[in-house]
């Protein structure tokens, strides 16, 4: 005799996957922030953006496009797709275009994680990466940070140990600030196990120095490249990212990707950025200036900057991670938004996101008393 | 004695499913459309965008937020959430704001279905919705339509049948602009099957008459309702679209959605359209003249069109379905943009999209000779 199966209660039977996912989320936004606070933040320095705004050519093709976003926009984004590859110098087929590097990241796992394989990161890593890997069931192996700094042999033994699918490194990185010259990508790649893909996500690349991006043959299928108009071109908001990679992996993502996702109001302003190098070149100086001036700020208050490659500084705050949890708390207190790591050591610095003086301003006047605050 | 596994390629390593997956992509844009054929099209009237286009208000809405696109979105959308649950008269806690319909429908079907799970949908309905289906492995089982309706009896039927995770209407009905009345849907919910959860697409409830959309307890967990600023409000290309649905469901997507994927630009056209209803209800009845122009046009040629409550109307080419391609071919040669329905005997029709006068001027020209050269 068999028994008969339950009946389901009425409403959506999720996935075994999803109904052991945590609800928890990558980031809470500085909206929700002030919201929760009853007040807006006088310093936004915390997710990275570009206060220092996109070009005014971004800006005006944007509003120009509004008036036509009765259209859909081209699921192809053959015009910003094509312009990528002239400035890459590499085909049109070695480029996708997607909603932002988290997009197009959640896109790249969904391609090659199934329930149980493996993708290696550092701990302490992009949480927005981690949260896809989790969001397809994959088990993510995290390497140390070494000298605060991802560690790209340990990174590339733990994938071949792991038979890793994915293997990931952002440089400069995120969230210490730090980057490895183009020999050590090379070696990396070089280093990459068969049937791994190394993620490089170079989101911060036009703050590094000159020559931090190695030269890849595009066609190579270990790698793929994340590049975006969020960081230097000041396009946060707009949601346009893009991946360099190999013909076969590209063309993957056309299986998968929501073809008419892209806002064609921002594939406008993209485009736009893209054709104004001069101002993502003076974009860069005011960046490097205002490092200058945060590194100052925390020399000020007796506290340490790590050197950076990006728009944003890691302070260290001299003590333990319950310690910058406490100033991150007091300079919110004080309507400054800041983050930090989350792993120790690491976790020991708050992490400043470069912007206009003003904002730093605020940041230096509250400062004093957000340390005075936390230690006592 | 054991066999060594053999060595992979250098390269990704897709799922089972991902290689599996055909190359083929839902739908071909326009633009590419134009870029094959090396011109423009006369009148776009084959996406049922919306011609008349956005408000005013939201046009400049955009412009004046694109100089603040250096700012990610707010990952809750929360105005626009707020705004969208008093329009309805539910709790924010019903509402989800997402990348259009498209991405919710993404969402949603990766919340339920696995490899092997059943989805309900009519032969010939929405081929974004299939595609994402057969995206995350499942199975779609298809109804015929009756009598050039979806029909919503057969459709419960089968997903009872074939205990189906989801079971899709939209109503009013793309590609046949037919639409039900409000205790039909009301009756369909009522015999929804334990365990399944039915997809109410309203993408085109602004152009149905009065009273179409039923009164459903916002928190019923048998159905999620998906609306869109791409159609009434003319904002397809920002990307904006919402479902209506219970918390729990709604809270569910928290697990998987791209948090901070709505550009901000579009999160404050949208807010500025839903603000203006008054340009909706002109709107809508200018694609109510657009409507009987297009009725027209048929009539002129001898031809029969369909009832529509959308901004698109079925022109019954009087054939087969091989016959209503060539005269959408024989349209695409004289420069006008149309789409068709895929499946017989729903495909012996065009689908024309409501549009300015200058755009149905161009059709009125174009189609005498292209139904001629469709014919000889």
């Amino acid at each position: 005799m068999t028994q008969a199966a339950p009946t389901p209660a009425p409403g959506p039977r999720y996935t075994r996957l999803v109904a052991e996912l945590p609800a928890s989320v990558p980031f809470v936004g500085p909206e929700a922030q002030e919201r929760a606070a009853g007040r807006p933040f006088r310093a936004r320095l915390g997710a990275n953006e570009n206060g220092f705004g996109p070009s005014p050519r971004a800006i005006a093709a944007m509003a120009e496009a509004a008036a036509g976003a009765w259209m859909y926009g081209d699921s192809l984004s053959h015009d910003l797709r094509n312009a990528l590859a002239a400035h890459h110098g590499c085909a049109p087929e070695n480029v996708i275009v997607g909603e932002g590097i988290d997009g197009l990241l959640g896109n790249l796992v969904r391609l090659v994680v199934a329930p149980g394989d493996r993708v290696v990161t550092s701990a302490g890593a992009y949480p927005t990466f981690n949260y896809h890997v989790a969001g397809f069931g994959g088990e993510l192996v995290c390497v140390p940070y070494r000298g605060d700094a991802e560690d790209p042999q340990a990174l590339i033994a733990r994938a071949a140990a792991a038979d890793a699918k994915l293997v990931y490194i952002s440089n400069p990185d995120n969230p210490m600030a730090s980057h490895h010259g183009p020999q050590v990508i090379l070696d990396m790649l070089a280093a990459v196990p068969p049937g791994c893909v190394m993620v490089l996500d170079e989101a911060y690349i036009e703050f590094a120095p000159d020559g931090t991006a190695p030269a890849i043959d595009p066609d190579d299928p270990r790698v793929i490249r994340m590049r975006t108009f969020s960081k230097g071109y000041g396009l946060a908001g707009a949601r346009v990212g893009y991946a360099l990679g190999a013909p076969g992996l590209i063309a993957a993502f056309d299986k998968i990707r929501n073809h008419f996702g892209m806002s064609r109001v921002s594939q406008a302003g993209a485009l736009a950025a893209l054709h104004d190098q001069d101002w993502l070149a003076a974009t860069c100086a005011k960046v490097a200036r205002a490092r200058a001036r945060i590194e100052a700020i925390a020399a000020e208050n007796g506290l340490g900057a790590l050197p950076s490659a990006t728009n944003f500084v890691a302070i260290d705050c001299g003590g333990d991670g319950a310690l910058a949890t406490r100033v991150l708390h007091e300079l919110a207190a004080r309507a400054i938004f800041v983050r930090k790591p989350s792993v120790a050591p690491q976790d020991r610095c708050i992490r400043v996101s470069c912007g206009p003086d003003a904002e730093l301003d605020a940041l230096a006047e509250a400062l004093p008393d957000a340390l005075a605050a936390a230690r006592g």
